[in-house]
């Protein structure tokens, strides 16, 4: 299970924008990517200490820098003196519980947003991470904790040297990156569409208490990425419509689009929540239901033979004088009598519906 | 049961803006209407290519081109290039599972609507599809994925060279569509209020699983109304508001009209989702009130019937000495109380309104 | 039961602005009343056409015009050219499924409003009907498609020529239409407030089934009649600030107390809809006490009787080595212990306090 | 019970502006206070028409007249023209179901709020009533239906002659009143506040009928309540921002000090709807868990006695060739099984830990 | 159990802005620390009036004085005099049940919050406190009615002499003030977050009435804390935007941070209603779910044995004439028709999937 809140607890008591490792996880090693470019020209290279990227960072080049594992000790805190960077801006990026949040410091721009690196359909978790991105003039620095480059697809395109990447500014490549990021936001949502789906068949038709789990599960998630995913819709808006000479008009009109697909994911994450909520509902009355066809089972059993019972009980008793002991027709007309209550009571369940 | 969420995850990895067909269904035959038409003049063909339309878009006469199935390879490539739209307008024309939006590119409007094809009432389930418009100066271009002539009365109109629709703009044109377009969910309302309207009484009278099922699929399609719909209302007012001068005043008028029909379509979805959840509840009640007159039916025999069975027990021990066993009356005496206590019981449930 | 969704689905098909007869139902003969009057003069008739009411509507004296049943063929096709109104108008005025809604077109105002006619309180419903205002410098004219005269008092007033109506303009009179229809919200609604009240004690105590049919019949009406009464707090807010100079500054001050009391009765809808949710709440959970009550019921009998049953049972086996069935006290004995068991058990049941 | 709506029908049919006693209860004797008093000077009297107070209005010295009992025929009639109030005003103080409201008319601020003057802790019911505040340049008016001198301890503070009050113009006096009405919200939510905690112990441990009763009456009041709170806040800020000359400056500090307060009520009401809805659901949950005990103790006891009881049964019956009867031990061996079948029993229950 | 609601209603009937002690809660002995740092200078000291902090107040040094226990007799009386401070602030201060808000009064800033002292996770309950702090120019004042020193890092950061604290103006320590206490949210709302944890696997595992108790109890916290917490968004959010001379630009991007914390709680404190409520929802299935399973056990033991019974009854009957009885394989043929008809009845249960 994701946990719920985290380790903010643990800056209490610190100076405000004194630096802290914010996550006891396992730390990962960092890896330092640098790649420079323009549409000539590219390079790419692995570099040990932010230290190196500074040369880059100063030419007409664009530089993006990818960091993977921030809470190596001793690499990244130069991060802030290298880049020019506001000190509480370092503590947001270091600090893996951060909302998703865009300032902008008019030298560069802060983005912090959450990526949902896995669906795991079988404990229905999302598996959730951060990632900052610092957007300067002529660099992008985007740093996470988690090892794994999510941004493969976009290194590509800019190393094939093909499409519209390798011609446009920073903003641009930010607006990719930020893109790739709300399209794994589709690619969980339609994991969880497709369990939802399996669920919707399974509620009405036979409620057990592993659906139970499994909507509270989903439940659950979905009112986690809620959380994650509505500062996205505040985050790309400013963006579009903010005054930053950091990004060009030219990029304005593909932010719009991704302000579109921000909404469509909010909408869905909604929707889906909806749709739980409704099969909850479903499932309370599918198991009354089924309360109450047990109950009907019982109650015409012990209808029709506790009544019944009583007759042989009458006369299984010792009394000397009960004259129907001594006639000679006596036991068929028991069992005929029998019969007879039972017959009637079926006919009037049958009446009733029950049967 | 129509998919939660699609294929958006298929474009993860792409280049932005670059092409890709997004829906994996059944290729649709393209099929390319051209109509051009002004007061005096009128013609129709059908065309092969968008290129044959190119001519007629610089004329003064207002044309209209329709396109049926957009995914039949090659035959749309050259949409952008004829129209001059921008290459995330194409994008968005392609990719069926679009969030319906306005957006104005100066030159031309973009619309993207949602349509409710059919509603399939033994299933419940409402068929949707995504009709998207571009508004240009003198030229309309509407494109759906299915295949059938959703404007048919339309274009009849035209033909007949009767009403305002011959004699007026661009603009216009749109608004008809997009008024015929409002139209279906009416149509698709109506059919879904009389499934509702059987629902209710059975809700309470005689609630059966089979019931709970409809609820729960109306309830679902609800949902997924209200996402196509909603984003409808900020697309008309924006029209109606907006500073375009690809629409004219006297059509503003129009668009209000149209406004008002959006909000109609709106509000009847909410109610019916809040009608919806409330019968739901009453089913919920509804089941618990069976299941407490089954518990009543079953209590009344129980209460009766297993103490009454005590007394023939008793007597049909095999002591020694038993002196009722020898008595004269003892046997009637063993009726006359089992009929007594019988009778108390039933009284004793008659003042509890059980009975 | 009042249709949820009414026949917009038939004007499909048919150009924008075409003149159709929204409804199905039976027919109304139409019924045209003038009203003609200032402070000095008063003239009241009947008049069979539309036609002949156009002299009075230029004359300096104010024209009231009401119209009674709109769809007899061949009596409103004038409608739009003796008042020089757009066709769209018109449409909404015939179309009877219109959402209550104020437009001002420069030279008359008009208002679509939804007044409820009557409440049935043996069926719980609702019958509400649409009036139409047009409401010009020097006339009003007001469209209903019900027979019945709902303004009678209004009229009056003016026939005595007393008050201020006689002495007040057009914006005056409208005013006083739109109040009289208003106060017929606070009529159903008081009668619907009784019928909540003796519901209310139903419902703690004596939960059954008509109930649930109560709660649920007046969930809907309320859920319908905000739909109606939604709109009008909007459309008289639009009326009090509008810049029309067609409303006097004088006027204001009582349009802002009809504004009050629209709000006032959209309070009431939203607080009767609360309550009924909290009585559906409330119901649910009185018949879960019930069902609880007469478990108790069936435990304690059982729980009491089952097992002494076992006792008889045993000394009416017929084994040939039974000791205790020679014993001069084993049947006394016998006895004993059922009574002490019992005893014991309606103890161990008080203490439960199931007793 | 606080009848839910009011009489407001009545005024159907009369001419918008009438004079008309709103309401039918038993009508108070009218009783008129007048207070006359600057920082010098101070003056109480009683009076009987409101022609008295007229010169004491035109005076410098602020003058605080208190009515109490607006429905005596022919006192109130000279309201309006003694202190020159529209016709609307007069209307809405003796309508004593006028939504809480504040109309800046220039000359005079009306202010109409209702004040909760008793809560029943027996019958969980809140007795409200209306206040009506004119507050003019030199003079304030305050008017209430019922007997009784809710505005005592601010009458005492002016006697004595010691704090603000005396040093202040009418503002502060009508800030005075509004702030006693305000506090008087506290007292009833502090009392509700009390029943409410000890109503929450009680719905988890020992949830019976008439929790529920409570609940729903406290449900009640809380959404009759915020119906009357909910527009003080308006009120309040309005009159806090308002421009209007009555008020001045050094007086909207304090405004705004009850515009906290005004807020915290809000609060408190909603915060108590939600607990209340909260305990509804846990009431509801309780009683389930309650019915699952009971019916684990009837199946426990069914579930052991009625198998058991099948033995002795088959012993009882008369076959001739009945090995097992002649048997030496037969007999302490069916008491044996029957232990044995009864112990294994118990040990399942203790594993399904029923038990 | 937190009292729901305070003492505000003592207040009733005294002049508005008087002073009174509000809480009557055990009287916490007055302790007030004095600490005058600049860059250079620190001094620390325990001082016995207020008095005695103002010469400190009026050097250019920043003054910071902590006031613990705020009802001690006759300590606090000359707070307003000796700051500046208006009669209302006071009250405001000493009243420990004031709504969190924020008060510009251009000479000083006045800032009322609530934190949350403690969490007990037996009981689950938050105990909480309030905390005023006064700005002004050159001085901070913190008061606060329990013992204990919250702001011990702060002061012992300060006491070193290192870090923006000593550096920084009074705005600065406010904020650091502020940040701590949003920082204490954090930790309460971690350990929730961990009781909720273990809640979780609960509650649709193992259902039993203390979950119920649990749920209850962090729902009602959630509720309180919810609007303990909600105000502080506007108040850090005014003192953002705010206009204050008091607070310089370079705060500003500090505030902004808490802005975004104090966001993070709310939304927080939100996901964990929602969760909350969502879980109530699974209880109440899980534990219909068992009544469920109870009830299919008594079924099936009550539908095989309770119609088996009936065969040796009738076999127990003592009529004369009852041919079976003699059968030489009649004792045994009663053995197969019993063993016969109880498995083909659990044949019946386990096609029907109740075993």
């Amino acid at each position: 299970m994701p946990r719920l809140i985290k380790r903010r607890a643990k800056k209490v008591g610190l100076p405000p924008g004194a630096l802290v490792h914010a996550s006891e996880k396992k730390i990962v090693k960092t890896r330092i990517t640098l790649m420079d470019y323009d549409e000539m020209h590219f390079e790419e290279r692995e570099i040990k200490t932010l230290g190196e990227s500074v040369p880059f960072k100063n030419q007409p080049t664009l530089t993006w820098v990818t960091v993977e594992g921030l809470h190596q000790a001793g690499v990244l805190e130069k991060l802030g003196e290298c880049f020019g960077l506001h000190p509480l801006v370092v503590e947001d990026i270091l600090n893996l519980d951060e909302r998703p949040k865009m300032e902008d410091f008019g030298d560069y721009i802060l983005i912090v947003l959450k990526i949902p690196y896995h669906y795991n359909n079988k404990s229905n978790e999302i598996e959730t991470g951060q990632i900052s991105l610092v957007l300067g003039p002529s660099f992008v620095i985007s740093l996470q904790e988690r090892a794994g480059d999510v941004f493969r697809p976009i290194r590509d395109q800019i190393k094939n040297g093909k499409g519209r990447l390798r011609r446009s500014g920073a903003d641009f490549l930010a607006y990719a990156l930020v893109d790739s990021i709300v399209d794994t936001y589709f690619i969980v949502l339609e994991q969880i569409g497709e369990s939802m789906e399996s669920l919707e068949d399974e509620v009405v038709t036979n409620p057990v208490p592993e659906t139970l789990q499994i909507i509270h599960d989903l439940k659950r998630e979905m009112i986690l990425l809620r959380k994650s995913v509505r500062p996205f819709r505040e985050i790309v808006g400013r963006l579009e419509r903010g005054e930053s000479p950091l990004i060009q008009e030219s990029t304005k009109i593909f932010l719009s689009d991704i302000y579109d697909h921000t909404i469509e994911v909010i909408d869905t994450v909604e929707t889906f929540r909806d749709m739980l909520s409704s099969m909850l509902d479903i499932y309370l009355s599918s198991v009354s239901n089924k309360t109450n066809e047990v109950m009907k089972v019982l109650t015409i059993i012990a209808t029709i033979f506790i009544p019944l019972a009583l007759i042989p009980g009458i006369y299984g008793m010792n009394f000397k004088h009960m004259p129907e002991l001594g006639w000679r027709w006596g036991y068929p007309m028991v069992w005929l009598v029998m019969i007879g209550i039972g017959t009637l009571m079926l006919i009037y369940f049958r009446k009733k519906k029950w049967l």
